[in-house]
């Protein structure tokens, strides 16, 4: 008796949410909830999906199953106005439902997913720009609740708009504790079931992804890495339990604007995986994804293969790359996309390498990334006696990068909306900028005392063009105006420099750059 | 009655040729030529090939037409033994004829082509190790006779190995003059029928593909070019037309084991092709090559797509990628192919800034190149009252490089026979070798005077291995032994020192570097 009255109140709430005609943003999460079948594997056993359209624009959404008999499916609408939905299923409960709803314009903050825009950057869908600027903190959501608010509100007082973090739960040294939550029905750590997703760790993860947003930050999201080890074993699932996991990630997260897909931290450091996988899950990702989000793949040592056409940008470690713009520029022709060293070794103090960068070293990385037209990621490893390191639980930021980060991102955000390009490809790397309109010039590790004002020859430069000049210290984070203007005349076929032929002086110190804008 | 007579001693001589057992070199050409029709257009209405085979080893070759009723297939036997054939016509003149030869051991400097080794080396076919060191010369051939001879002369005492050259003729500075071929029927230096090849072109570079091949050198042949602007209009040609011409091409030059096929020099710059046309040609190439030689293309500012299947290497024209061992090793991650920068600007004094490198500095870039485990070309570009330039006409050298580069020559001929490789991509990337065995540290122009004993770690480094080392200034072209041995132990989980933390004097000049042989 007592089942049959909670089966009627379900469904009587059903009925009131699909006759609500609900409202929601342009780039919102608009959501279909039904009740359907219990017995067998509702995970496997039960296909469930739903067409979103309006007018002859339409999308096709995976729904999942969220436990206790409740299946949902989602759209993330692109479009304002009354959009239609039909569901199908193989359970006739779920089959065949329809609904409409109203899209209403995207306000405040929300700007829509993120997109590639000239060729090497991103802006928002609806053309505001996004200068990328991530930082790493691979299992956050896997520590206590209080840790992870801790990190968000580190994270909210930052200049980080992007976050690489893990879905499975990592092991690894200064990270050896369990999760509260597990990604499967079984018994910690080794017994899943792989075909019985656990729902409260995915919900757990959309709140964190919708808190991210929250903050106007994108979520990064890591879908295998190496970091188990065994341990529990999610790095070594059979290719069918890697599948039914991708398309579940998909149909769950995908209606979440802020999303990025990573389909592996350090893909080659993956034993039980081989390249061929990672193609099949891009594969399953471009193919099933309705929103079409960005999609890209981190390695280890082995580059992955980032001419194929499903990867939306190049995800790279190497730190070395970015020691110089020149290195750093390279990738962007081998792939013409938009490149993104996510890994750069780490300001820290462990006694490895990879995490021990001074944050002079860290900053001035970034810059040279910046000037060559890429973008840089942020990690941090100083030790501490909790073993809380930023890079892999959160918590709090020590180090004396972000503050000089935040001081580039003001830099980035006053920069033309089309992005930073290299001034002049394989002959001048350290100029970036807008050819006629914007120049950043970065003097590194070098400590000139003058610089001539000298701009690479181009079509968008003219004859007696006036620029004004700044002087910027990226590690003291100053901008000092150069009081006199600059008008500048061609000089050579290489080269427009000013006419009386004069210099900016520099103060002799590491880490300076100039900022030159038209007038 | 004449031309009856013609045609029975030419049916007579064919016979001849048949019935005589030929003797060739594995590797060397064997040849079949038969008379044919010669009415309407025998280069596109004849079809005709042959299958070369021994036991079940068969290769299906394409033969072509060479001009008075004369039609040829060719073949490059890799195997020694009898060999028989059978031709394929759609004239029955010229079907169904057999034949077999027999195929002695290659002999002297025979060690078959050039392939790819160990990923990013080049081999010949007998597992004779290649380092490549190639120089350019784009229209030597379509220069008057006792230039081309002298040119040969100086390649010859040069220790040039592969020589990038054009197949059209070429119209830029410094090389104006019309070539005494064409390879076209029609009236220069416009009116062609691109249906009707001239043979004495062809065989003309034939002729000097082979005189290379005598002295022991590849030649990169480059096959569009966009240094016609028109003039001659082969650089735009119809698709078919580029079309016939490639497999042309194939079916005339593919039995010359020192081919290599260079797509197109600046391929971007050919204002008239689209970056598929050449996919297109590179596979008519990859399909209709019966012996798969090296196959790449040539870039302008844009790089193309190296990772596709077909291209065996990455031929890269990059000076700044160059400048530094860390930028040059880059490529070779995202191709996981031998990268070859064939273009690194040229040693000379044009006013061009692509052309007036100090020979210090072209050598300092085939040493970064090196020590990175790629390769790299020369140029050279001096003014002459002549207009004789070594890069594009030939004639004799001039430079200071050639000699430095017959000393870094040396050196890699000593070097191990698997290829020169970074000790620790992306840490310490001035050290090239092979771990444990050989080390190869290059200071390009910084001026230290000592170096401190410390390899990177590797699996192959054991304790107390011993070395010797040797300095060697690369400008000066000197070898001075260090007189002690050093024993290796672990120092640190990233390097191995001399057990005695001693170090190797260095004369404080630029362009120095250390050999360190395994004893």
């Amino acid at each position: 008796m007592k089942k049959k009255m909670l089966m009627l109140v379900t469904a009587l709430m059903a009925l009131a949410f699909l006759s609500a005609k609900a409202d929601v943003e342009q780039w919102g999460r608009f959501e279909v909830a039904l009740s359907g079948p219990t017995n067998g594997n509702p995970f496997t056993d039960v296909q469930f999906s739903a067409k979103f359209f309006q007018g002859d624009d339409e999308v096709q959404a995976a729904g999942f199953y969220d436990g206790k008999g409740v299946y949902r499916v989602r759209c993330m609408p692109d479009k304002t106005g009354t959009w239609h939905y039909v569901t199908q299923s193989s359970s006739p409960s779920l089959d065949g439902r329809t609904g409409s709803f109203e899209v209403t314009p995207a306000r405040g903050s929300n700007h829509g997913p993120v997109r590639v825009a000239n060729v090497y950057h991103f802006a928002y869908a609806d053309g505001t720009p996004y200068e990328e600027l991530g930082t790493t903190c691979y299992a956050w959501i896997h520590q206590g609740e209080k840790l992870q608010e801790t990190t968000l509100r580190t994270l909210a007082g930052s200049p980080f708009n992007k976050v690489r973090m893990c879905v499975f739960p990592k092991r690894y040294a200064w990270n050896t504790n369990e999760p509260e939550l597990y990604p499967y029905e079984g018994i910690p750590p080794q017994t899943w079931d792989f075909t019985r997703f656990n729902p409260l760790f995915f919900r757990h993860l959309e709140q964190r992804i919708q808190d991210l947003q929250n903050l106007n930050i994108q979520a990064d999201v890591i879908l295998f890495h190496p970091y188990d080890g065994g341990h529990w074993g999610f790095d070594r699932m059979p290719a069918v339990s890697d599948d039914l996991y991708v398309r579940y990630l998909v149909a769950r997260l995908a209606s979440y604007r802020n999303v990025w897909w990573s389909l592996a931290n350090e893909w080659d450091f993956m034993k039980f995986k081989k390249e061929s996988d990672f193609v099949r899950f891009g594969e399953i990702i471009s193919q099933n994804d309705p929103f079409h989000h960005l999609l890209s793949i981190h390695n280890g040592s082995l580059i992955f293969n980032d001419t194929l056409p499903w990867i939306t940008h190049a995800s790279i470690q190497n730190g070395m790359a970015v020691e110089s713009p020149a290195s750093a520029e390279l990738y962007r022709d081998v792939y013409r996309k938009p490149v993104v060293y996510d890994e750069v070794k780490y300001e820290g103090d462990i006694p490895l390498r990879w995490g021990n960068l001074s944050p002079q070293e860290l900053v001035f990385r970034f810059w040279n990334g910046v000037v060559a037209g890429t973008y840089v990621g942020h990690g941090e490893t100083y030790l501490s006696p909790d073993d809380v390191l930023w890079w892999s639980k959160g918590g709090v930021l020590k180090g004396q990068s972000p503050a000089r980060l935040a001081f580039l991102k003001k830099v980035l955000d006053s920069a033309p909306a089309t992005g930073i390009d290299p001034m002049e490809r394989w002959q001048n790397p350290d100029i970036g900028g807008k050819a006629g309109q914007y120049y950043l010039i970065y003097f590194g590790k070098s400590t000139p005392t003058t610089w001539k004002f000298s701009l690479p020859r181009s079509p968008a430069l003219s004859e007696n063009a006036r620029f004004k000049a700044e002087v910027l210290d990226t590690w003291k984070m100053t901008i000092t105006p150069v009081p006199e203007d600059f008008i500048v005349h061609k000089v050579t076929s290489y080269s427009f420099e000013d006419q009386e032929g004069r210099s900016i002086s520099l103060p002799g110190r590491p880490y300076m750059a100039i900022r030159i804008t038209a007038l």
